[in-house]
């Protein structure tokens, strides 16, 4: 490993009590578990690795991850728990018991007023194909690829209105010159 | 890969469309640059793997990863981007201008309502080590391992106030029984 990161002002070398350190998953509501599952397993071809419930607190924890080729994840439940809290980029969909019954419920995007929290990114290998796929699906679209400033950089909405970001990474070579 | 995923309503196989897609990121906006990284390489030993910057809309990306053993960065900024927009769970920074010169500036952690994202979660090899290493840091703490009812799950906060997760996966073997 040659590069060792852009210096910036603020940025330090890592030491050695960070060493192992991963960047597990991304937390996020969902108002309606089912809603969200059909969305993120159908459109993106996510698996759910480990539900867990929490009766005492009334909410359940799904973790999603898009399996790939040598992923071997265990079968059995405790080992998979301890699988899953070791991977890297995971998604981790929360459900609070009952949201999916309220009309009127809405988790908050984090683009509307109050800012915070922006959207998660897949890199897909052919955003093309990728927004034919989202359209066959009725995904709706918060900009497509030849829309706005940012070229080849698609954002779409999942089923509680959260943003994500479609990039094909070899199409972005030149983002930022 | 004998495990294909836990079913639950909603969930369907992947199909061809959406092989190959990976979650490469998760967006987070920052009032202060220089005090975001500050954090996030001192602390959770992140390197800065690219910055891209958009005079016309005046905003720079910051794009972090937690580099391990074996990954092959390359040093070609072009080829650079490529590889971070090819990559699994990093996070990007996003720096909108002039936000760190205002007083009274602050973004929204997701957890305060109105709710919507939650907190990303960084797996540690060692949680009692690493609530040390927070300590020596001053860090601020939502809760530590062995306070609420979630065990072993620690929460601190970030430089702008989002929730960070930190575990350590084979103490959460018996979570969710």
């Amino acid at each position: 490993m040659s590069f060792q990161g852009e210096q910036h002002p603020g940025v330090e070398a890592p030491t050695a009590e960070s060493q192992g350190f991963r960047l597990n998953h991304t937390m996020l509501r969902v108002k309606d578990p089912e809603k969200a599952l059909a969305f993120y397993s159908r459109v993106f071809g996510m698996s759910v690795v480990r539900r867990l419930d929490f009766e005492e607190m009334q909410f359940s924890l799904y973790f999603l991850a898009r399996l790939e080729q040598g992923d071997d994840v265990p079968e059995d439940a405790g080992q998979r728990t301890v699988w899953t809290f070791s991977q890297k980029g995971l998604l981790e969909l929360t459900h609070n018991w009952g949201t999916e019954n309220q009309t009127d419920f809405a988790y908050h995007d984090g683009n509307a007023e109050p800012q915070g929290f922006g959207h998660i990114c897949f890199s897909v290998p052919d955003l093309d194909a990728a927004e034919a796929w989202f359209d066959a699906n009725d995904v709706e679209f918060v900009k497509r690829a030849d829309q706005g400033k940012m070229k080849d950089v698609v954002f779409v909405k999942d089923a509680d209105g959260y943003w994500i970001e479609v990039v094909q990474a070899d199409r972005l070579a030149a983002m930022g010159d």
